[in-house]
């Protein structure tokens, strides 16, 4: 049985001086507005929160009751970074399995309520954290920073074309309301920005975010009968990796998207080339660059000359992160995997305006990240 | 398509010196061994853990991977003491919906690397927490306690009643090798021990125990192809309510376990009455009487005098909790609603020993609650 996204919300990603609850009934209502349902007509809510930055440690049960879901299935997921799209998962499996028709994944964090410092290292806790985090205090910048430099050792990869992924992504976020930052900013801006863990600078960074999104899942029958537009589900694909980074074969890529992609691609039967654009998880720089070469973008080693001959640009080979990426839209953890399911579905309908690609197969796809690919889960999306 | 259970694996449960990944390994070992499959047939490993209460924020990675489920889809689930419930649903789901074909559903709860202070006031922010906990300092036999004041008032419940309950949990456990307790102790014993919240004491309450439980579920192709020994789940039934207590319509009963209830019952096409046994949800001894009612096995109001006339114990019209409930075995959050299907699975397979029941339909029930009722799981197995 098909599953159709048939609504889609998003917040506004940046520092928000809501509560958690209040976030995710932002995009819960959008997304219902936007399916044209109502809560009643929902039989399932699934709550994608990390959580672990604010004072509700318990999150699904106060996000259910304030977007108005009391009575209906509740189950929170987490999957790190990837826990927006591991909860669209449960959602869609849900309905296949014929145990739901309706039903909707939420993502929200509420990240500001702790100081940075503090949300690094309760970050740098998803990865390793007997050996690498607590012996070492490897966190996430450091993590990201060794495939930055593997990457740059084996393949010249340069500081530079890593920075464009960063202009790239400021200068589509610039159109876009929904981001965190919204101004434009140059090669010699990421450049002459601080390290924050070699070759990383502040600007390869993606920010800590507020944020929450929210899809609506519905079955093909439901579709049909309520006469909804449908963006449709066509793969799935997930893995996941050791998180001790002495046990990987290596640091140039993340095997845990290898082989999500391939289940992903298999599942929709597609190749990269038939994707009119993706969405993927770029939480530093380096990570879209490996990005490009793991989902079959571009082959191993060329995902510097990628992002530097325009080819994930608009009018290149694969439009890539037009919404402005984790790293200048936000990345408010949870919300991220959802937030890219709703950027895929308003290009899908053709509503995303400046920012609008040009569509030749009606296909896109999802990447997200949890840790250093301790978690992958990639959609596959069709109109 | 049908899901079966086609292994089972439960640590003892109690005060663990290990940590949370070895205790999900003894669970997981145990239940691998029982379904005769290795971790390379596995497609899928959800984990279940509240983990508030460990040093581990993320869990699901690092157990997956001492798991041996590195590469495997891997999601953590949360649903507060119904965690584990919502762990057997997601693998449920995942495998009728055809994604994969073997999951394995893992619970696991370090509880006692914080004090009991600690992991009390942990757990009252599973209520509500701006309102009733952050305000009033409400924790859980407090709201367990305000629902037993309302049984008593109108029904005439009495504390020897719910005392009996804690007595049989106490006589099964003793003949249960894994059971956190495993000494009898007597009405007596339970009406002079003091007061946590009035009218319950200390007996009437579940441990704070250390703990893990995983079940194998396969498809219905699978357990033919590999001529596996399965458990199957006939119904599944979900609900929740508010947290906010003064939103409720009474403390009689949860209404979430009602409507679970009747959603599992119509899944499987059958009544109560069919049922050969069944595990419910006995945080509190209290929770159990009002889950005789709500689940149907007795009239509401007259769950005193089910316990009180041996209606739940060995021989009576269901035998509830003959594994000793979370009342005498342990309540190690996540692992609970999973440890339950393993008494389902064992006293099905008639391999329960000294605990088995006579069996009639071969048909059995688990009831997992998360707060009072703001999560809801059912289960209904079959043979």
């Amino acid at each position: 049985m098909r599953v159709g996204v048939v609504g889609v919300g998003c917040t506004k990603f940046g520092k928000r001086d809501i509560t958690l609850q209040e976030l995710a009934f932002e995009a819960v209502s959008e997304a219902l507005k936007d399916a044209n349902l109502t809560q009643d007509q929902v039989d399932l809510s699934v709550v994608g929160c990390v959580g672990t930055r604010s004072y509700e440690l318990m999150p699904a049960v106060p996000v259910n009751e304030y977007c108005g879901f009391s009575g209906k299935g509740p189950i929170r997921v987490e999957a790190a970074c990837a826990t927006g799209s591991a909860a669209v998962y449960t959602a869609y499996t849900s309905i296949v399995s014929g145990v739901v028709d309706v039903a909707v994944a939420i993502g929200v964090e509420k990240m500001t309520e702790v100081e940075t410092s503090v949300s690094l290292a309760v970050g740098g806790r998803a990865g390793n954290y007997l050996w690498e985090f607590h012996q070492y205090g490897t966190t996430f910048p450091a993590y990201y920073a060794m495939h930055a430099t593997a990457h740059m050792a084996r393949y010249k990869t340069t500081e530079k074309q890593m920075a464009l992924c960063a202009v790239k992504a400021h200068r589509n976020a610039k159109n876009n309301p929904k981001a965190h930052f919204q101004r434009e900013i140059s090669v010699e801006d990421v450049l002459s920005s601080r390290y924050i863990c070699y070759p990383l600078k502040l600007y390869d960074c993606s920010p800590i975010s507020d944020g929450a999104a929210a899809v609506v899942l519905a079955s093909e029958k439901v579709v049909k009968e309520l006469n909804l537009d449908a963006i449709w589900i066509d793969g799935i694909g997930f893995s996941s990796d050791t998180s001790n980074m002495t046990k990987r074969d290596g640091f140039v890529g993340l095997k845990a998207t290898v082989d999500a992609a391939k289940m992903a691609y298999k599942m929709a039967k597609i190749n990269p080339s038939d994707l009119d654009l993706a969405c993927v998880h770029d939480c530093f720089t380096i990570a879209e660059i490996m990005a490009y070469e793991d989902l079959g973008f571009c082959k191993k080693g060329e995902g510097g000359r990628f992002i530097e001959e325009g080819e994930s640009d608009f009018g290149g080979k694969i439009p890539v992160n037009t919404f402005g990426g984790l790293k200048a839209k936000g990345h408010p953890l949870a919300a991220t995997g959802i937030a890219m399911v709703y950027e895929v579905v308003k290009q899908l309908r053709e509503e995303a305006e400046k920012l609008q690609v040009d569509l030749k197969n009606y296909k896109a796809l999802t990447h997200n990240v949890g840790g250093t690919g301790h978690f992958c889960w990639i959609f596959i999306f069709s109109r």
